[in-house]
């Protein structure tokens, strides 16, 4: 049996949002490796080895479906929104330069809704100017980096995703963005919170930046800055298509 | 006959790409406007009107769309990739704003997997970091608006998806925006040409800024100019996760 291993994106919650790509890889894998809560997302079937793991274990997972796919099995990687926004597609690729023997295994990377694309539909249309995306976690880099870069996006009148604003371990910082967002003259835009979007316990609330509490976020909310020009039509959100 | 409008994305181009949530609209469709190339993707059957349109018409679209959904038919426009992504969401909602009468009608945006994300997806994971999107059309936003946000979004060291980068009628803009981000210390950053991604016609290229010619891109080719620490493993480029 020759071994590969497909790297894919499940979506930002429901089923009508997986792509038939994936759903087709899934159902020829032998092993899917993933977070817990993505992982349980698959279809269980006869034949299908379900290795679900802790959240922060994203090379110890690259190395392990590597390993896999390196001894002949067909392996797929979830996560959730797209595996190339924040997820695993990025520790598969460290993993793979820290171990050249794997680098002939066939590879693919299968792309996904990411939560932003998700919770701006939900919305109206948001991201229908230039925006960027800023991942709120400082696990990996230097709180002054995120600080930096929101100034700059502001500057910019980007429409700002932010992923990943807050969460148990780091109750702090999207107060402090939220602040920095203020300072920049921001407090008149529209800020979009999207809970769990697209699944059961969807929320979706809209208000001003200025009204924004830092409590109205956690890990499972995707936070969208408008900018300048957004603007409400009805119960809809939308950046025009003119600059700002 | 109640009346509705889907706003939806066909995804980059291969049918594995298209949701299932986007293809059951299309399926109890009465109606689909869109963009003559994108039209021409959705599977023809008895009953469904094609209504194919030109690329300018995006204001007169929605319009149409809304009319058809005021009158009781059910009404799907179609975009690439993403509908919420410099396509037609934004269009249709400024086309709601212009029009009160039409506020009632039941509409839907469903997401798509935008350009960006399958182009990432086929070069590896460059978008795996901090990133921003660009549409380098100035046909609705002044040039040096595109400019300041290039020259902020080097500063800021996000990966910078472009889209739009070059047409017929634009020759010369991404041109100036190649020699925008060398100035800017760009040069040896990895780009990625992600030609028609997808498609028969799929053309990926990596190669260094400094490297990178304008006749390298056209309006089927989504550009992504990685961060200053992408870096390559075998025939992939990805971002690490950790800052640059």
């Amino acid at each position: 049996m020759t071994g590969w291993l497909a790297i894919a994106g499940l979506g930002p919650g429901d089923g009508t949002l997986v792509t038939p790509e994936v759903s087709a890889a899934l159902a020829c894998a032998t092993d899917v490796l993933g977070y817990a809560p993505y992982v349980a997302r698959v279809p269980v079937r006869d034949g299908l080895r379900l290795h679900p793991s802790d959240n922060r274990m994203e090379l110890q997972r690259a190395d392990d479906a590597l390993r896999l796919a390196a001894a002949g099995r067909n392996v797929v990687i979830v996560s959730s929104g797209d595996p190339g926004v924040f997820a695993m597609a990025a520790a598969v690729f460290e993993a793979l330069e820290a171990s050249p023997q794997w680098q002939g295994i066939a590879i693919r990377v299968l792309p996904g809704v990411t939560a932003m694309l998700a919770a701006a539909a939900r919305a109206g249309a948001p991201l229908g100017h230039d925006f960027c995306a800023i991942n709120l976690s400082d696990n990996l880099k230097p709180w002054p980096v995120i600080e930096k870069r929101l100034r700059l996006a502001a500057e910019a009148d980007f429409a700002i995703a932010i992923y990943n604003p807050r969460s148990a371990g780091r109750p702090d910082g999207f107060a402090r963005a939220l602040e920095i967002l203020n300072e920049a003259g921001c407090g008149d835009r529209i800020v979009i919170f999207a809970h769990a979007v697209t699944t059961s316990k969807e929320r979706i609330e809209t208000l001003s930046l200025r009204e924004a509490r830092p409590e109205m976020a956690d890990m499972a909310t995707l936070v969208i800055v408008g900018n300048s020009a957004t603007r409400r039509v009805g119960r809809w959100v939308y950046a025009p298509r003119r600059a700002p």
